[in-house]
């Protein structure tokens, strides 16, 4: 199983070491979306435009939940991200867009602080829209783009740009 | 937007207030998915019964996950959940289904905190096998039955038994 | 020293036991002030009105620092409160008057919890504005209303009404 | 409201991008007071002197705060503290005044940190000493001095020197 | 392998189901000691008496990691203590010995709680005396009492009374 | 008492200053044990070669907890390792040793934060072995090696190696 770099020669799980590698600027995007119903989209873009601002509440949460990563993940290195960005796009009839960026200058990538960002601003939604709707669905939680690092940059195909 | 229990009358965010809601036993199942490569699926299954083992981890990682969910959804109310079971199942080719089941004896329902588990657990899959497979994708999650409290009982159209 | 009572006979800290204590409703509302440049206050107020929401993030920060008191103050308990609220109020030329009220169905006060809201909430205005004014100052945070438990209320004396 | 560096054009929120910032050695220095009866004054002094250390808790308080920050302050970047001091001074007849010097060789600078570390230093003396004294408030927390990083050093006006 | 009960049928690692359990007062009584150099030993009782309070550092650790056993170990359920007491007690010439007690109305005990006050208590002394002595040891950590809760009292044998 | 560099020249606790210095690679190695009746030794030996994990989980907790450790330990500087070994071995009759292995490149040594991984190891096994057996004792926390920085190497004398 020597392919999963977080097991050593024996199978135990280990924080892999990373200390000989070089710090290097990078960048790592992820996107997902939030499934609900029309009526439920209408009250959050209502709410955007007017007050009780459901995705307000939800960007800072998404942006806090990147600097916990290394508290959620378990072999994930401790890092200091220098820039953090959640956005989101109303995809109607009944769906909400969130994407996050994330950038380092370090030894590790920061793709997993970015699908904590995502994930997180997803939960912080439903969150604050269960009373209405109990059938919203978190989907489509993936990478977007990496780059920096000796792997070499990671563009997922078939991406639409973010701002038209 | 008086239904977003989250926000007063004039639209500010708060944390609701429950104190005077009764303690009554609450469950909450949750259910998500991790899509992957057939061959990352096969790496997992082959780990999973020598060694390297994936899913004990992400396992560990999804049951202190529900315990951070006040520390992570800004208006969740912090609580003392009573059990958590985190499952999974392998799904060939491609994908990984996640179970939590979370459960209190308190006034206010734990589908955040399974929510949480299944997220944090689905990250750490991501974490662990990002290194063979970038392309992987969280899909799916969605609360599938959730009981007790004034609220009534939900159940999601469709879902099968999670044990066959 | 026995008037503190978070000190042992030999004057040594401890947290207080309140095992045997009752549970019962309590509230406390904690009030403080953030002192600006006038030119400050009407940038915030601007930024309020259409965009860029200082004090929407400000709020979130409040309501989440009062979750994690028990983790800030030594001898402060670990308590589940049941309810916060964050309010803001200008109070041009120069400052910004900060309210929270947390309410709790327990053992022990949640002065504590509000107090760390309000400050938590100054020092967020405080970090957001930071680039255009650093002589911000911090100012009067003091418990203004106190009820439940054994030991009375508590009512500041010279406090207006929060809303006129 | 391009002055404020924690939005972006549109005026969302966003951790300020520090990338390609080079790391230099930083310290801030923030003072705080604690307003008080007399008679709590003299009980903490007497504390102090022989057996049942309030300050002495306050200021493990606050340099654990300081290290918490990150997780306190929505938009604040995590960084690696590289110093703490936490001081007081009794002011009679009605006042403890706090002091914070914090360190770094970073790329953003230090003032978060010393806030919060005085901000949870005049907390814990609140809650050590609420038993007897309900009527305390925290004053006049302000930036005494910052050096380091591309904005130039800041002096408040009219501060005494902290050691006489 | 039923008798684990952190384990389900098929050795899935679990938070115990503790729903139907009944609250009850419980009280867990942990010590340990930390062995070092007599040299070391006489420099720690020297700050106790005049300055550098190495003991009052760590009493608010241990006090602290108390709150913190949940965020720890991975199936302990988050429970609300309603009192902990940590003292020390020189052994010379070469150790300090160390005691928490921990109580709690609740559902589960409070033995893990105390072990971790106990344990990052001794961390802490060590931490502050490692400058001089690299080669402490923490030895001995161990339940000594336990009471409350369905499955009956527990008591060590062979333990000296800690007040003499 | 100027020997303990955690206290200031008046006696007062502080984070030292490592500002000034510069990052190198150091490693430390931790070693501990846990001492149980030889029946339960025998339940985790079946449990780890069929199912119900107790040291995979015990690993997690170790590694996850290296990095909570400057939460933990007041006056340890919040630093980012970069590799985490924790491992374990049978020693029958009665008892399981425990070794961490922690890398950095940085200002400040590693060694508390193995400490922590083993203490938290081994708090860990005690929890989820704790119903069949609450006599089991935390033993010889200690440091074995440890390299990088100024103040030399250490090495404790008469250990065996890890690995035979």
């Amino acid at each position: 199983m020597s392919q999963f770099t977080h097991f050593d020669a024996r199978g135990n799980a280990r924080m892999v070491d990373i200390t000989a590698k070089k710090d290097t600027h990078r960048v790592a995007e992820v996107r997902g979306e939030v499934v609900m119903s029309p009526a439920t989209l209408q009250l959050i873009q209502q709410g955007g435009m007017t007050k009780g601002d459901v995705l307000g509440v939800a960007r800072v949460a998404g942006i806090m939940a990147a600097k916990r990563t290394p508290d959620l993940i378990p072999m994930a290195h401790p890092i200091m991200i220098t820039g953090v960005n959640v956005d989101f796009k109303f995809a109607p009839p009944d769906r909400i867009e969130i994407r996050a960026i994330v950038k380092i200058d370090g030894k590790t990538g920061v793709e997993m602080e970015a699908l904590t960002a995502v994930s997180v601003a997803a939960l912080t939604i439903y969150d604050m829209c269960k009373a209405v709707d109990k059938s919203m669905r978190i989907e489509n939680i993936r990478l977007v783009h990496k780059s920096g690092g000796k792997s070499g940059d990671f563009i997922r195909e078939g991406e639409q740009p973010w701002e038209k």
